[in-house]
């Protein structure tokens, strides 16, 4: 491997390029790049123009890049992610169908939640995070199940923190997060409102895979206190969707 | 950039082992690698650990590896295709509910039409390509609607082949594939039965972005002759979509 100065590999500089990129900001110049990647502007422009030779960057008119659809096409046809979105979004639709929310399937990424997939509807609430888009586990009801069903370890560290707070309602505490768990392991879904913004309740329940692991968090975003956002109704429904989703990995495992 | 005894940089090769993995062959092991991507086994096993070190592949049982999660996450969080396939889904939701048959979204690669989205239906007819899956642009309807779309010089090129043909009915010569794309501009839309597999019709038509050129394809693929299935009822509910899609990216370029 070439190595920098810095003693950085090629692909540790093409990662810190890609991950300049995000929803909020899909277009960059090489410059802009150069700053947000933390790499010197020769370097940035050398790296950027070997990448859009590969196709894994693209360039767009005003100098700008953007994130090529040939890295599109390798990530996402053989993954994991896709597997589990294909399963999940028949019984998803169904779901959004009847409640006109987004629905919502996340997975454990480190100390946060990826969205693997969403489906909204034009009048939902706005929310925060969107597809390949990620939370921190403790402030939103999909990450709180996966949290609360990690291994113990996974779920000790995590306490230890540190844990953010977005609103005055986000849990802060630690024992009061690990009794929170507690509840949800019992109760078999999460439910929480204004942890990540005031006004949102978030209701999820844990997917299991082919066998009794829990792959995915599965859950709904209403407006707080909104009368048609019935827990129980809700609750029922997403573990209706979670069973059709194991079901559905089981068979493809076949 | 590092180049290896034949002159290829890391980042070629690294995009020679993405390439390794399929829908069909998501899983490698090192070895199977090598042989894919064309590279020496010691090459290939010490570029999958960097990659893996990376968080671009993941390492799961049995010495194989898997595209990761962190791949995915930054290939696809700021991507134009997630742009679109995230405006395209409720109209495509819209025409999959009643119609009961895949509906897909297609852009043009080189000489292919790249699956952007697809929404299916278990009791479907079987189709090839999935999402991220390709096909050439002449064998189904999605691909016909793009390419009778492109730039003249794009057609051209096109049409000088090499036209392939997987069925008796698939279209292998140039001045008859040139008359149907004349056909399909006149009409607006693309039909084929049996290009790609005998039994299957699809019905595609083009939509547009921001400004008058043709960004993508959208179309259903349904069983030959199903009586279900009329044309011109389909063709209609496509065109709506398109329309509905539209609006959705000029709004959201705003």
């Amino acid at each position: 491997m070439a190595n920098s100065p810095t003693g950085e590999s090629v692909l540790q500089r093409a990662d810190r390029i890609l991950a300049a990129f995000t929803a909020q900001r899909p277009r960059l110049t090489g410059g802009q790049i150069a700053a947000l990647a933390g790499l010197p502007i020769a370097t940035a422009h050398r790296l950027a123009r070997d990448m859009a030779a590969q196709g894994w960057l693209e360039r767009v008119g005003g100098g700008h890049y953007v994130v090529g659809t040939r890295l599109w096409e390798l990530a996402l046809r053989s993954s994991r992610e896709l597997d589990l979105a294909r399963a999940a979004r028949p019984f998803m639709g169904d779901i959004h169908a009847v409640l006109r929310q987004h629905v919502q399937l996340g997975i454990v990424e480190g100390r946060e939640v990826l969205i693997v997939e969403r489906l909204s509807h034009p009048k939902a609430v706005p929310v925060r995070a969107s597809v390949a888009g990620r939370l921190p586990l403790h402030l939103s009801a999909t990450g709180l199940v996966l949290l609360a069903h990690a291994p113990a370890e996974v779920r000790d560290a995590y306490l230890e923190g540190p844990l953010t707070a977005l609103t005055e309602f986000s849990p802060a505490e630690p024992r009061a997060l690990a009794a929170e768990l507690e509840r949800i392991r019992a109760a078999g879904h999460a439910q929480q409102t204004g942890y990540l913004e005031p006004g949102t309740t978030g209701i999820a329940v844990p997917v299991r895979g082919r066998g009794e692991q829990v792959v995915a968090g599965l859950g709904v975003i209403t407006p707080a206190g909104d009368p048609a956002a019935r827990a129980g109704a809700i609750v029922q429904a997403l573990h209706t969707a979670a069973h059709g989703i194991r079901r559905t990995l089981r068979e493809d495992a076949r």
